[in-house]
């Protein structure tokens, strides 16, 4: 399938005018801004180059990253709203990073979160921030559009074979992403203790790999919903090639809409899109949907301690977005007196799945210029970066919860079943 | 040790003047108050089987259990308020139970939930209900003192040969309280990765039995506190015997004076104690005391939504204490930024380990009518066989959480590490 060439992420850049500002000469009052800003953001240990040459680094080390800035309007932008602006300035081009945009985000990251203005501060109300008003059902399905619907060729170009875009479970860090990926559904239904003539609902089905998975590998009937229509489409074409039709069935609707009761209900990577005032309401549905012996497998990132998404990944790349703490999750389930039974925190293997996603990025980069324009590609890069270096120090979690109703007595006593050996079918 | 005959819990009865209403006729009004009682807690297919003989039972059903009441006043008591008074009536024998205690409480229990008298709402300050704020440093003593420290002797007739008071864990339903206790103990030690040579901190010892398993069997050096003096006594004498004096240094204190820095925090059964107004100053205890690569261990009763204690048991068994909900327990984690690593429920593992408590208890009656009078003994057979029946229906849980600080890389990848086999050393 051929993708026009889209701007999805819709950013303002290159068409605004900096012209006036250029090139030029580095007056004393830039170096001055330019240390300020270096300050204000905790004296990471990087070098930076004026668009003169001039270059700014710490006199007691040789810093292994740095970054570039092209003009002045730049630099003094970074000082009003550095989460916001560093993004869109270097998605312009406007900023260049040396030392591996990876490594330089960890650094950058890691001297912020030392800092009084940048520190992760618990915020009660950090996910307000996030714009969760906008999940409302017509709010959801204008955010989902945003991300998902830029064009199935797209995610195909760097996505393993199965269309998986959440966490995979690398059982040995070496495995492959098409291995960790079936690793990480076989893993789900495990969880779940799949039986054969069982019926799953899934929330947020993706491209529906899981769907085919659990009806091909454990023989179980499922409800896939997901209100992203090219994935949709996708998921539905894919079960009629592989003949699943009569198994699984893919909802073009919303969480809201889910119908019927079902052995299992399992969501993989949509949580980060519903917000948390509207956990209460999934937890209703996940209440009228589970029956009394089910089991239910919420996977979502996650973070320590409530702290708002850079405006530049909300306003760019993720809508209405927010990763949850485990204690905002527990809205799905104390309402419902669900038992939490198992929680695992897949954060490391979060960030090796990014490192697969950017590397085969990177690998069909002429490809996707075919697609995009070079400022797309360039937020896409900053955007898979950001979640790498995010997952590896620590700023974000990956939580995989499985829950019942309280009175099931027929749970697993422990996990012996979770490590079967993978491919039983 | 031979301990005095007392009454630990204090019971009020017998000596409380009853005369004027045992036995003597059953009037209209009794059955009305009788029937309006099994009204407000959920109709229950019970057997109720007044002074005079007098029968109160479905009519649709032949009920597995019934309770017999001894005079009018104990009936009339059971109308206002149930929960104290059940407990404080059926221990001076003025209610028996017929069926088995602990079928008689699951199905009462499984009838109050349904009523909404009774229903475990979710209530944001059940916690205060339970007196929390007993638990500063000279509460807590007192608490603790009054469950604890009623002779071990005593708790040597029906716990295991280590002493160990809190959930084991049954790789095999049908393994000896013994194994499942070194099972829970090598389970604890595994979650943590210990490793020869490392510091441990353990807040709430018991009887010390896990930090000697420590030490013993992983080769580590442990600092366990215990505000319970005879505990700790006992805890160094078993020590010495064993020649782990060196490894394992027991120390009558509160877990807010721990000093040092470790590799491993762990804590099995004392959170219960500690009360969620205090969560975060033990939170800041973990904080001050973890190394940066540490990993920590919480072992809790815990609940499904936050719902106040039984009156009885609060007053007679256990003063202060409260299970917190898994949302409550990130008061201890999300201030410094912990990561939860890992939470498993092991709440049948508890209602096993109860059944296994409870059994001894009976087998050792005669030896501990020497000890204690038929109050206690018929208090403690309450509170044990109350155990089995909230862990059995749902309404208590047992969450075991591993956390570490947000930035430790060297977290376990999977979980492969919980399945080696037990007994290295």
């Amino acid at each position: 399938m051929k993708v026009p060439k889209a701007n999805a992420v819709a950013l303002p850049f290159p068409s605004r005018n900096d012209k006036a500002n250029t090139g030029g000469r580095v007056y004393g009052v830039d170096v001055l801004i330019a240390r300020k800003f270096l300050q204000a953001i905790g004296e990471p240990s990087l070098r930076m180059v004026l668009w003169d040459g001039k270059e700014i680094a710490p006199s007691n080390s040789t810093p292994a990253v740095g970054m570039v800035i092209r003009n002045r309007a730049t630099l003094w932008r970074l000082l009003t709203n550095p989460l916001l602006h560093f993004g869109d300035d270097y998605c312009a081009g406007r900023i260049e990073v040396e030392g591996g945009l990876v490594a330089f985000m960890e650094t950058v990251y890691r001297a912020m979160a030392q800092t009084p203005n940048f520190r992760r501060t618990p915020d009660p109300a950090a996910y307000r921030r996030n714009q969760p008003k906008l999940n409302s059902l017509s709010g959801a399905k204008k955010n989902i559009h945003h991300h998902y619907d830029i064009g199935n060729a797209f995610y195909e170009l760097w996505l393993d074979a199965e269309m998986l875009y959440t966490c995979a479970y690398f059982p040995d860090p070496a495995a492959s992403l098409e291995d960790a990926q079936i690793a990480k559904m076989d893993l789900v239904c495990r969880k779940l203790r799949l039986q054969k003539g069982q019926t799953v609902v899934e929330a947020g089905c993706g491209w529906g790999a899981l769907a085919r998975y659990m009806a091909r590998r454990y023989g179980v009937r499922v409800k896939a919903y997901n209100i992203s229509r090219e994935q949709i489409a996708y998921a539905r074409e894919r079960a009629k090639a592989e003949g699943l039709e009569g198994q699984v069935e893919y909802m073009e609707d919303d969480y809201r809409n889910i119908t019927g009761t079902y052995d299992a209900f399992v969501s993989v990577g949509m949580l980060e899109h519903v917000g948390p005032d509207h956990y209460r309401e999934l937890g209703a549905v996940i209440d009228r949907s589970l029956r009394e012996e089910g089991l239910g497998l919420i996977h979502t990132i996650g973070q320590n301690s409530p702290t708002p998404m850079s405006p530049w990944f909300l306003k760019r790349i993720f809508p209405g977005s927010y990763p949850p703490t485990l204690r905002e999750m527990m809205a799905l389930f104390e309402p419902w007196e669900f038992t939490v039974l198992d929680v695992e925190n897949l954060r490391l293997h979060y960030a090796k799945t990014c490192e697969h996603w950017l590397e085969r990025f990177e690998q069909n980069h002429d490809r996707v210029r075919e697609m995009f324009d070079e400022c797309f590609i360039r937020a896409w890069r900053l955007y898979l970066s950001g979640c790498i270096a995010n997952f590896t120090i620590g700023a974000l979690q990956l939580f995989q919860v499985v829950f019942s109703r309280p009175t099931n007595n027929l749970v697993p006593l422990t996990r012996s079943h979770l490590t079967a050996p993978p491919g039983k079918s």
